[in-house]
């Protein structure tokens, strides 16, 4: 069996991600938390930065190996282990998959996280109800696709009933956009997918309230 | 052979993206441009929309089916056209390029792009001083990051002597860069992978000035 470390942030949505990963196919892990926040945050600490150059959450270490961002992640363990596969074999639908997956997380989540957030702050006095106006201005933009997407399919997931990544990038991010006060009334279907994975113990041990470094 | 039509825009650096696959891929295309500032957008027309709901470029229909993002649209290329190889099959190493090209297409690329800088400008009154140093900041902060990844390696791509998909997330990033006018002297790696690139026909004919709708 590996020796895994998952180096992880109970808010970080793209480590949320992962760990909803880890327990489906059941891999075992030292969680290793690392605080964005706190004295400047440790990702910016240079332990942090050798493992991570990006100082980003997450990072995994995998028989001595270390890789970062959600997406290289999961494509490495669906390859290492394969059972639940989260991305499909068939190239059209692991493609549609790999779409629906990158507009949370190349069109989302990269304009609405942390450090964008502070950079607002820090350049033009952004309070908070002006951050959660940014954030939630680049939520429902990416919502009102993704609910478009959706409402021409049909099934309990992203994908039918078969559940896939799309899934696993879906579901924090409505974390995010309630975070960030987005009403989600315009959004049924992507409330529904969010409900009925929030149903399961992989994504219910996976939320930012059930890791070890919680904060309220 | 395969009736592909790409909707794309000169300066996109998502759709130089697939622009240099396809070339490298000696895939033919018809070039439909779609216009993403003129009379508001030519992306936000139903026309458009009905086509890619995220309403962003680049998209490809190919053989009546249609695919959007850059990382969807350049795997399924792969899995269909498969010489030359863009991700690698060694599964660390696969994983190891798609997360330097997510640096790029999660971490830089969506801070910095068009519509966010409209967005700044719409909110906070940025001219393009103001929109330069912003785009400039996220370039710089991840390129000193995909640097320092560069230093470690050796070869004359991001990846050794083996051209893979991050060299074509690499190089139009460069690009942009260059436009929102980031000094590129203290990333010589990078600027080397970029150099090496552009000595070839399948990145030169893809580059922003050499499509059918490009404007000085």
């Amino acid at each position: 069996m590996s020796k895994i470390k998952f180096y992880s942030y109970f808010r970080s949505s793209a480590a949320f991600r992962v760990r909803i990963a880890l327990n489906l196919k059941k891999i075992g892990y030292e969680y290793v938390p690392v605080h964005l926040t706190k004295g400047g945050g440790e990702q910016n600490q240079d332990s942090y930065s050798a493992i991570n150059s990006m100082k980003e959450i997450p990072s995994i270490e995998i028989d001595g190996k270390i890789l970062s961002q959600s997406m290289a992640i999961l494509g490495f363990l669906d390859a290492k282990f394969p059972e639940p596969r989260l991305f499909p074999e068939d190239p059209f639908l692991r493609a549609q998959v790999i779409q629906f997956s990158e507009n949370v997380n190349a069109g989302i989540h990269p304009v609405q996280n942390l450090k964008v957030l502070q950079e607002l702050e820090k350049r033009f006095g952004c309070d908070q109800a002006a951050k959660n106006s940014w954030a939630g201005y680049w939520i429902e933009r990416g919502f009102r696709s993704l609910e478009a997407f959706l409402k021409k399919s049909s099934g309990i997931y992203v994908f039918g009933d078969q559940l896939t990544a799309a899934d696993l990038f879906l579901v924090p991010q409505v974390f995010n956009a309630i975070r960030y006060k987005v009403d989600m009334a315009p959004f049924p279907k992507i409330q529904g997918v969010h409900d009925q994975c929030m149903k399961q113990d992989a994504f219910l041990k996976a939320q930012p309230s059930a890791q070890p470094d919680f904060e309220s």
